[in-house]
């Protein structure tokens, strides 16, 4: 059944945010750049999704002003991607969706990847408070570490790879070679 | 561009979320449940969508175990559905998508609605935590009341008239033709 992308009956911020990261794979294509991912071909060696989709939810993004498209190298030209402001906001909702999930969800058990509060070095829990400061802790304070489920992670693309080593969510992923040694 | 409904490649628990609530129109309806809608007709009445999508929408939410279907009338055959423990723990994440398009969607700005933590009388920042108690308002004790933004709200449903009232989330909506004057 073909639907539209928008709910223009709908006066509610809820299907404001579906109509710009509601489409299918784009909250995974934002998941990707918080953990570090910012080049087209690494997305498209994590995520196997067709080049055009890629391209389509890069594209949207961009002009939702969610991402924001930076090129570092002209010939080919080639353009890397980043979190603005309003895509760093989405956090909260692509953490509470994850942890939904991991507790619901029987398929998703065993968390791949935990998420601590850097400068008290703990592990949030569910709600994304930092069980040491009592606050909830803010995207650019976290790190991502491999959790319980990491080694049955069954992909050896080399962004799995590095994923496997803690990491501040927003930095660039390092994707050298030896950080991408399985 | 035919795409299909699961993320098989992706060992993440927002992938495995996605697959059950990342449909168009599925938040939505999730939503309205939270809101107080149980039955076909007012979910269709506030949501203008398609029977077929609608019907699509509530038979795989229940089979997710998200919602669940009670028959409350035999001749003809209806029913009504609720939230169950996993429908009500994805509170916190549509509220983080709403709080997001709230602050960054321009088309979003001007809350139709509030929430508040009812034990405390007092409005929930946008990180879901009551500013008398500090801890993150639980969903069952939170009350829906209109914002600033309700009286442009265009729509003339019952469903509509009933929200503008000051309501327990959860608990089902009051449609007698008291509470749906305009």
């Amino acid at each position: 059944m073909a639907l539209g992308k928008d709910y223009a009956g709908q006066q509610c911020a809820l299907a404001r945010a579906l109509e710009l990261v509601g489409e299918r794979w784009t909250l995974l294509v934002v998941r990707d750049v918080f953990y570090g991912v910012r080049r087209f071909s690494d997305f498209q060696a994590h995520l196997d999704i067709p080049r055009a989709v890629l391209t389509a939810r890069l594209t949207a993004l961009v002009d939702a002003g969610v991402l924001e498209r930076r090129r570092y190298q002209e010939s080919p030209p080639r353009d890397e991607y980043d979190l603005t402001d309003t895509g760093r906001a989405l956090w909260p909702a692509i953490f509470a969706l994850a942890q939904w999930a991991l507790e619901y969800v029987p398929s998703a058990s065993g968390s791949v990847r935990e998420f601590a509060h850097a400068p008290c070095d703990r592990v949030v829990d569910r709600t994304g408070v930092c069980p040491d400061c009592n606050r909830v802790a803010p995207v650019e304070e976290l790190e991502m570490r491999p959790g319980p489920g990491i080694l049955a992670h069954p992909r050896t693309d080399p962004v799995t790879l590095a994923l496997r080593r803690p990491h501040r969510l927003m930095e660039p992923l390092d994707l050298s070679p030896a950080a991408t040694r399985a």
